[in-house]
Formats: structure tokens, C-alpha cells, sequence
């Protein structure tokens, strides 16, 4: 196990840590902006205020999912380093309360005290590799990698302003609304099946029934917009 | 650090689950339709029609952030139970390299190649500890709890249409989507700061720092987004 995901950990790395990130944008992007869009045509009569709410989305969206996500790997990473250093500190000062604690992780898996003991103190030999093994395996912290999360943010960001504008397109190259709906429709859903089968081969989930799951988030999101929509219309 | 780290666990398992998820969806849900509406206050010149599109992503946002999230928390749980299977199957039939995997996890942190062997050995005693091992420190896999992600994902669901209709309700008030923008932007960026707090309270972050970031994220996105659609309306 450990080689075989070892080879999955480095082929993920290798090859697609980019294009999962792309596969994720775009899949995201052409949810909710596809939805919006759908949900308008059945309100209002002109393509141009479907498409001006279809942008206004994507920016929007594409903004919060990119900023949001740059934003939230830079607090994961203070939160890391402050960890970090209340670890050394406290094996500089309490060492005997961190080598409780490493007894503690093995007591819940029925090691014995004299096992439990020596572990302690062979790992107490090395402080670097202490304070490693307390962030991982007591507070199950991993370092972040600062660039990825500002390459992933971007990366995200661009693949859902893509993604968005597909379902879009459709309403540039119709006259009504209803027509944009029918062409965007059957041109998004065919994209989510697309990108729903790569996604789930990508992350290792079973590709067809991601690429249904995908599919089906939205369609449903779709037609409730839609729904609600003219609802919310007929109603003032 | 055991116990502060338990203690910060079962505060948050305890008191705020429920309230976390509140606070992630209604911050999610101020921003994008605070922005979508902000954006086409900018190009329409009717209420009717940013509040139409405001409800359309909320519904559409609602239901791909809680059916995706329900859907996503059931891949998970999938992906655990197969890589559970293997771990079982392997220790079943090829204990000696599943020993080797256990032992090489102690020696990146420097322990002695006789204390590898003797834990390993130990933790071969008791099947379902070892396999309980190997999921958490060979594979980084926690077992996911599906009652969690269902309930998690309806209530983000649901504060993100509570948390979005809060910036739609100015344009109910006002007249024209010039006023509407005023005291929408006025009224969501108060609320932004309040749950940026709060969220940051609750997920151990500075919280005036987070409060900025939050609000930060929402003004950044209805900026970007007003300035897009209104150039977008006065190219076409």
C-alpha cells in the first residue's frame, strides 16, 4: 500500500495537481452560472440581461472561489506556523508533558508501556523530527505549500471564468432567451458529463458515476433556478 | 498540547458544529449574490430584474454547495470504506509487507530499526488496531461520519440562501437599483465583518484580521463585478 500510493501520490503530483485544478474550476464554473442563466431565461425577455447576469456571476464567483481560496491557504499556513512553534517551544520546556503525549498516540493502539517508553524516548533524541511527528500525528497537520495554494487559487479562478462563459455562448448566438436556455442546456450538460468523468478519474472515484453525480447537481440547480424564477416572476 | 488540542476539539464538536456551518454558509452566501446584485445594478435599470437574478443564484448556489457538498461527503465515505477493505485484505494475506509499511512510517522519524520491528510486531497482535494504523498514519484517512456531511450540507444550504437574501432585500425597499446598491452594500458589509468575526472565532483565527479578509473578499468581488457588467452593457 504505502508504494502504491506512494505512486499515486507522485503521479498526482507529476502530471495533474494543474489539471485537477483546472477540471475542478471548470466543472464548478459551469454549474452555477449555467443555473443563473437557465433560471433568468424563464423570466426575462432578453438574451443581453442574461448574459450581463451571466457575467456579473462569474466575475463574482471566479473572485470569491479565487481570492477566497488564496486567502484561506494563507491562514492555513499562519495557523501551520504558529503551531509549529508552540510545539518546539513546549518540547523545549515541557518535555516530559510531549513525551506523555506520544505515549498517548500509542496507547490507543495497544502498544505496551515499555513499547510506548521507548518510542518516547528514541523520538525525544531528535527535536526536529519530534516536533514533525507531534504536528502530523497528534494534531494531524500537514506543512502547506504557500506557491500551490497561490497557483491553485489562480488556476481555479481562470478554469471557473472558462467554464462559465460555456454556458453563456449559448445565449450570444440565439434570439430569445428560451432558444439560449434549449442550446446551453444540451451544450452544458454534455461539458459536466465531460468534466465530471475526468474530475472522478483524476481524484480516483469511479468516472461514470462522478460524471452522473456532476451532471445531476447541474441539472437540479437548473431547473430549480428556473422554477423559482418564474415563480418569484409571476407572483409581482 | 494533547489536551488543549482535545479541549479545542470537543468545544468545537460540542457547541459549534451546527453553528460553524451556519456562519460558512451565510458569509458565502452575503458574497456572491451581494455581488451578482451589486454587478447588475450597475447595467439594468429595474429591481425586479436584480432581484429575479439574485434569487436564481441563490437557489442555484444553495443547492450546488449542499447537494455538492452531501454528494462529495459520500464519495468520501465510499473511498474510505474500499481503502478499509484493502487494508484488511492486505493484512490478511500479506502481513509481512503491510509490517515493512508500518515500519517504514518510524523510520523517517529516526527510530532505531529494532524498536520498528517491535512495534510493528505488537500492533500485528490486534487486527482492527492495525488496520485503524494504517488508515490514519499510512493513508492520512479519517473515517468520515455521513450523518455529519448530510446535516452539514443542509444547513450551508440553508444559510447560504438566509445569508444571500440579506443584500437582495434592499433592492425590495428602494426604487431604483442605484438606491438598492447603496444600502445593499451598506447592509452586507456590516453583516460581511460580523460573520467574518464570528467565523474566524470559531475556527481559532484573529478575528478582526479574518472579519477584513471576509469583507474584503465580498467588496473586492462586487467591485470587479459592477465594473464588468457595466462595461460589458455599454460595449454591446
Amino acid at each position: 500500500m504505502a508504494v502504491v500510493s506512494e505512486m499515486h501520490k507522485e503521479e498526482h503530483l507529476g502530471s495533474s495537481v494543474f489539471i485537477t485544478d483546472i477540471v475542478i474550476g471548470m466543472s464548478d464554473g459551469l454549474t452555477v452560472p449555467f443555473a443563473l442563466a437557465a433560471g433568468l431565461s424563464g423570466a426575462v425577455q432578453s438574451n443581453t440581461v442574461v448574459i450581463t447576469a451571466g457575467i456579473a456571476e462569474i466575475v463574482a464567483g471566479s473572485i470569491a472561489m479565487g481570492l477566497g481560496g488564496y486567502l484561506a491557504g494563507k491562514t492555513a499556513q499562519e495557523h501551520f506556523q504558529s503551531e509549529l512553534k508552540r510545539e518546539y517551544n513546549e518540547v523545549e520546556s515541557l518535555p516530559d508533558k510531549e513525551k506523555e503525549e506520544v505515549k498517548l498516540v500509542f496507547e490507543q493502539y495497544g502498544l505496551s508501556e515499555t513499547l510506548q517508553d521507548n518510542i518516547a524516548d528514541e523520538l525525544a533524541k531528535d527535536k526536529d523530527k519530534w516536533v514533525d511527528f507531534m504536528m502530523k500525528f497528534e494534531l494531524g497537520l500537514e506543512k502547506p505549500d504557500a506557491n500551490r495554494a497561490r497557483n491553485s487559487a489562480a488556476t481555479i479562478g481562470i478554469s471557473y471564468i472558462i467554464g462559465g462563459l460555456i454556458p453563456l455562448t449559448a445565449y450570444f448566438f440565439t434570439k430569445t432567451p428560451f432558444e439560449g436556455l434549449i442550446i446551453s442546456t444540451l451544450l452544458t450538460v454534455i461539458c459536466l458529463f465531460l468534466f465530471g468523468y475526468f474530475k472522478s478519474k483524476i481524484t480516483g472515484q469511479p468516472p461514470v458515476k462522478g460524471a452522473v453525480k456532476v451532471t445531476l447537481i447541474g441539472v437540479t440547480a437548473a431547473a430549480a433556478a428556473f422554477l423559482v424564477a418564474k415563480l418569484f416572476n409571476n407572483l409581482i
